[in-house]
């Protein structure tokens, strides 16, 4: 269990999981009709065109949001948010229907709204919500221009690097993994003519293959009806887990299943007295505040509001401690083992929004020859409208229209510093959106002001750290022999947290790239201050202590490394949120301030995934075309 | 207030306020004999000897400590590992002495106990905790051998800048003031024979000095003896602050007095409705929780235990809402101008700590010619004894010694990247001190494995991020006019946050550097990924919205930056506990490993402060001398 989906560190296929998802291809049918609340109309509504409302020029511009905390409900919370933030975790629309469904509809089948007045739309950001919402609206007639500050690449956080001895290979710095509970990119990537393969969270035998046919991309809409691009022969089958991924805790070397299968001497090296597993152990814990995705939709809205306006507030570590009464030792053990420990301070949402959706059943895939074929599929069709190496430094909107300025980008995304900054280039559009994270947003200048709202969650929304090192082996040594496996992630207490072996590697390569190192939060700000030679270095010496000398003799004396806090165009991994922010500063991301708009995996309640930057593109598409 | 100390937002000076200072050299004599609790014999012994006790080789190492939680007490803390915590915060010897009275008759008075075997110490890390314990050590007879992966320096997060045009300016990178209720350090700079001058954390009208002499350090032991290094006349008297600073939030510009004087318009533009400050706001929530000094020394620690077991599983905006019943707009209003928003999911205890030792009456103190002045002094006497650019890679110790195994480092601290690894040097020694902070010993290889509280210490405890630009100018046009004045910190909601004005420049300098931006936690985040040029155009952007444009004709084009989470020896500022941290991680901090010992800010209750890293140095050499 893990509150981040990249940081997922691999459930135990085997063990029992109570967990729905929202938007599982086989959630059952919920179909009874949304009785729609109209909170919408009051206060999420007025937040909604907040921005412009404020446009008087001068001082103290933006009203601050009517003190919220003094409403009625748990600590002061207003209900009416909490329920309106479990609607767009649903993606329920304000009359009742399937956002998801509407949006599979638009992004994948073209079924575009009517014709709307003709304008230009400048949009800030190449990355997945902006390629996204500039092909939809340059679908829908309009004009566009996309602008990226990156000189060099489109994709954003979806980078594949290909800087390896053997040239065949290639590794992912970001996103890696499709999993079937996201229906919107893994349809995105057919459509686009991409293959998809299997990637395996938990281990395989070497050589074992999946059997029958892909499967196309299904979703069951909680209005009943159904989405899909294909047809299902029901042949294919996943090969099984095996379990010989390692885990190296407290001095003790073991397999994940020798741990299922008799967690007790792990356990016991933390301090817990327990024959159950840590993922057992945290499913139980999370039992009680999990949100199954059988019941009718409004029973999920109110159960993830009731939770919301409950949790919301609470660390996973408060959670644990004081609702599910965990000691220390407990804490530290599944914390290890599952991937909680160096964000227990964050809040309890996300780790109960990522357990809600992810299942042990489900299955994650990867595209073939890299997820930045993905991105740059997406961005083939608009190459005459994306100016690449202009970097947004403000934004001026007026009555009639927008301008942004820019300046340069020459240097690389990461050099440790760029070339002398040229003049500036204007844009011009009657539109915009920006897609670009707000940590980056933070130091353009925005004028007039932007709401209050709005600016209070640029300056505060927290921005996860996530590091990848990356090593090159000239064989695939860990295959060989008995205890051999294919895919999978290893865990550790050491600084590199996680391992994961790559689930493929192209034919004719004899060797592989490992990541050698995954971590985030705590775990990543350590690595984060390292040079990259450094990194290679610490990431070896752990995989030594996982697999054994053989690891120097295979090393290919190649490696890539990506730290998304360091990273000068993205500063930061996701966006995560401490206590009370999901509360406090979601709506307002999102919210459209005059001319402005607003996309990106930020706005989306599904931050850190490729999904929910493309359905905040869809949404902002959808905002922006009627105009 | 602030919860940290070099993010001390200048507290209003003229604002009332509870909070006394637990070693403040005017704190009233607290003289009744302290009554000892005998708790050290019991759990926190047994954990300060328990790293070699594990020392059997092979697996599971290092015995997990009995679940404390499942004690008695609040949520299951152990009341007596509360009281022991606050002992250690006000430095309550195990027989009642006052151990800052013991370490300044040692550190500053050479009162060095008796003879010893004599010993071979290896010291790992030039900062100020290894300068200081190895200049003991060596004074104490023992030989030394002081380890420091720089290749360049001396000092670690002890570091002045030198790179400006103007040859005589200087600007510190690390620490940069000298409180008055710190005395080791202000002690140590008399003693090493450096001048120290006022810093104005509130501005004063320019070119005003203070009159008289520059008093002695005076320390008021709670046992009732008093410690000077010198004779007060009485004579001396800053000059009065003006609080001509700068405020520019949401779009208002004004003073820190004009706020003031009527705080209605800027807190209003937060949607907050008050006549107060909110400094005063911030210390009328904080008053309940406040520990006075003026107590008896047995009332400190139980007020200060029973703080601790209540709140430390609080985080600073837990505490405002559950406690203090604060809305979201009171909490960003005061976040925003008293700097505890980037730092709210933080554990309280470290705004507590803050709170009650920082007084609006203090003063600072700065040492002419740079803080590194000092560290250059420590360092001075110990040349031929500390070997530079050798980083520990591995420490090994046995029955009989410590091995420590290092790579040469030839690169600078802060290149992007090393030079190729030479071959390992090893050194050899009957005990080590390691003052490294946590966030780099994570990466070296320990064998044996420590105690199982160390390393969850090594591993989680959480270090903060400080991000600083400094830039240079011609002249220095905030001292001009009518509005004009001398040092303090501006506050703003841009990127830089707080700007501090030099309280000096060099006689002769008509420029001088400005701290442009001066940043913690979520708000250095954003900066921490940016390059260094580009953090100059920012802050020289935020400036001039504080100054106007003459921001841009006097830029001298110079400017320096560090970035404490960047930086690849320091590996972060400083440690900040999140929630549950202070009981789960502190004490085994600095508690004994077979043969090794623990020093360092890391290590001691006033982290980030120099008089941390003092304090932790004199234990330190307390426990190897007689071994």
């Amino acid at each position: 269990m893990s509150n981040h989906p990249e940081g997922s560190a691999d459930s135990n296929p085997d063990s029992p999981d109570a967990a729905g998802s929202p938007d599982a291809p086989d959630a059952p049918a919920a179909a009874s009709r949304v009785v729609r609340r109209t909170f919408l109309g009051s206060a999420a509504a007025a937040a909604a065109v907040a921005g412009i409302a404020g446009f008087t020029g001068g001082r103290a511009i933006g009203a601050p949001r009517p003190a919220p905390r003094s409403a009625p409900g748990g600590r002061g919370i207003d209900p009416d948010v909490s329920e309106d933030l479990a609607r767009k975790l649903l993606l329920v629309g304000e009359n009742g229907e399937d956002l998801k469904l509407q949006y599979l509809r638009i992004l994948i089948d073209d079924q575009l709204p009517g014709r709307a007045p003709h304008k230009k739309v400048l949009i800030v950001g190449a990355g997945v919500a902006g390629l996204a919402a500039a092909a939809l609206l340059k679908k829908a007639g309009h004009e566009v221009v996309v602008i990226e500050a990156n000189a060099s690449r489109v994709g954003g956080r979806v980078k594949t690097f290909r800087s390896f001895k053997d040239k065949a290979l290639y590794a992912e710095a970001g996103a890696m993994r499709l999993p079937d509970f996201h229906p919107l990119v893994r349809a995105l990537s057919d459509k686009l003519g991409l293959k998809r393969q299997l990637f395996y969270n938990a281990d395989v035998a070497p050589g074992a293959e999946p059997t029958g046919t892909v499967p196309p991309v299904t979703y069951q809409a909680f209005t009943g009806e159904t989405w899909t691009n294909g047809t299902d022969d029901l042949t294919f089958k996943s090969p099984a887990a095996v379990g010989r991924r390692l885990i190296r805790v407290n001095g003790i070397s073991t397999t994940r299943a020798a741990y299922d299968a008799a967690p007790a001497q792990v356990n016991s090296s933390f301090g817990v007295d327990s024959a159950a597993t840590m993922a057992e152990a945290v499913n139980e814990a999370l039992k009680p505040v999990t949100v199954a995705s059988e019941g009718s939709i409004n029973d999920q809205i109110e159960a993830w509001a009731t939770i919301f306006q409950k949790y919301d507030d609470h660390s996973t570590r408060r959670f644990l401690v004081e609702e599910a009464g965990w000691d220390q030792n407990r804490i530290q053990a599944a914390g290890t083992l599952e991937n909680l420990t160096s964000r227990l301070h964050y809040s309890l949402v996300p780790t109960l929004m990522d357990h809600a959706a992810i299942k042990p059943t489900n299955r994650y895939w990867e595209l073939v020859g890299g997820t930045d074929t993905l991105t740059e599929a997406m961005a083939a069709p608009l190459r005459n409208d994306i100016r690449m190496g202009r970097r947004m430094t403000r934004l001026v909107q007026t009555d009639t229209g927008v301008r942004i300025e820019t300046t340069a980008e020459s240097g690389t995304e990461d050099s440790h510093d760029g070339a002398p900054i040229e003049p500036t280039e204007v844009f011009e559009g009657d539109y915009a959106i920006v897609t670009i994270p707000f940590s980056a947003l933070r130091f353009c200048s925005v004028e007039p002001l932007m709401s209050y709202p709005k600016r209070r969650a640029v300056n505060e929304l927290h921005y996860d750290s996530a590091t990848k090192v990356l090593l090159e082996f000239k064989t695939r040594f860990w295959e060989q022999g008995p205890n051999g496996f294919t895919g999978g992630g290893c865990t550790s207490d050491s600084a590199s947290r996680f391992t994961y072996l790559p689930s493929h590697s192209p034919a004719g390569s004899p060797g592989g790239v490992v990541l050698a190192s995954y971590s985030w939060a705590d775990d990543a700000f350590r690595w984060d201050s390292l040079t990259e030679s450094e990194r290679y270095t610490f990431a070896l010496d752990d995989m030594e202590r996982l697999f054994g000398p053989v690891v120097r003799s295979e090393y290919a004396g190649v490696g890539a490394t990506q730290s998304w806090a360091r990273a000068r165009y993205a500063l930061g991994e996701a966006v995560i949120f401490t206590p009370g922010q999901l509360h406090e500063l979601h709506a307002a991301t999102r919210t459209v301030e005059g001319r402005v708009h607003f996309a990106g995996e930020h706005t989306s309640l599904k931050p850190a995934w490729i999904e929910g930057a493309l359905e905040s593109a869809v949404r902002a598409f959808l905002e922006v075309h009627p105009r």
